[in-house]
């Protein structure tokens, strides 16, 4: 498992305008809150932390970097000194030099949290892992929204959050909640 | 959606060992003949053929390089001169010459089939739609496991590819049936 005490937060995504971005409701609105608690503990120790933000390509979208949406939601507002990687796709290490950034820091251990949990959250940890790093990712700092299957059956946004998790946990990451990732950091 | 008639077909970890490296039954036991029907089509037409092998790392695995279960099942063998890239972890694109080959083959549209939905196949998916090739991913060409969630619920191998495939189609692929593709091929 990561070594929390020496992780680097990773905060994916959480915009203004991500909550538009999709038509079904989403979960776990405490997500925000718990991402503030986790940034907190993070400064408080000195630890590093790393922003990601979206810069959405797609002509329609709220995540424009035009467009208000576009901004970090008060919660997770980077702090002078703090990184801040800005991206187009889903995964924080195509297209950034995250990975560079990470290596050349010597950071190996990896707290994720942020927006969403089957979208970004899920294709940055999967690539985290993959890349060797060291990942725990925090159930109750991310979230997602409901979604139609490609047959036509819909999922609410607790299931698509649950099943997601239980992919990734033990195989990219380990899964950790916000409680218990503030107990060891 | 990616252009079928000139697209790489992309065969995922078809390994012998597969079937014994999860407790939980498996879902879609069709698939390996979804993907032999697959494999004839391309064959026949004389277009590229991919195919991915995990070589585990992990000390318990029978997917390791030196155990029968590392062999390709018996429809997905390949032929002379089909590539073969060889892969340590989910991605098929990380610690292997994939991209490069494709990029270098001038190949922008790929099919996906394989094994595990969630975890080779979906991280794939994935990167493969964020570096910017254009996938589709046959629904009944691939398979998975139940698997049970960080909070200790279980769910059933159609549970998990179902919620998988609809986090992974409309933004990292279109996903569709063999039939559908070989509609096309």
């Amino acid at each position: 498992m990561a070594n929390i005490e020496r992780a680097a937060l990773v905060v994916i995504d959480v915009q203004v305008g991500i909550d538009d971005l999709f038509d079904c409701p989403r979960n776990n609105h405490q997500a925000e809150a718990n991402i503030a608690l986790l940034l907190a503990a993070w400064r408080k120790r000195g630890n590093p932390v790393v922003h990601v933000k979206h810069n959405s390509v797609s002509p329609d979208s709220p995540l424009r970097p035009e467009l208000p949406g576009n901004a970090f939601k008060p919660e997770a507002l980077p702090q002078p000194g703090e990184q801040v990687f800005e991206k187009t796709v889903n995964s924080a290490f195509i297209g950034t030099e995250l990975e560079q950034y990470l290596r050349g820091n010597n950071i190996t251990e990896l707290v994720i949290v942020g927006l969403t949990t089957d979208h970004c959250v899920s294709t940055t940890t999967r690539m985290a892992g993959n890349l060797g790093f060291n990942v725990v990712l925090v159930s109750d700092g991310t979230a997602t929204f409901g979604r139609a299957s490609p047959a036509g059956e819909t999922y609410t946004a607790d299931q698509m959050h649950e099943i997601n998790l239980a992919s990734l946990n033990e195989e990219f990451c380990q899964v950790l909640t916000t409680a218990e990732v503030l107990d060891v950091s």
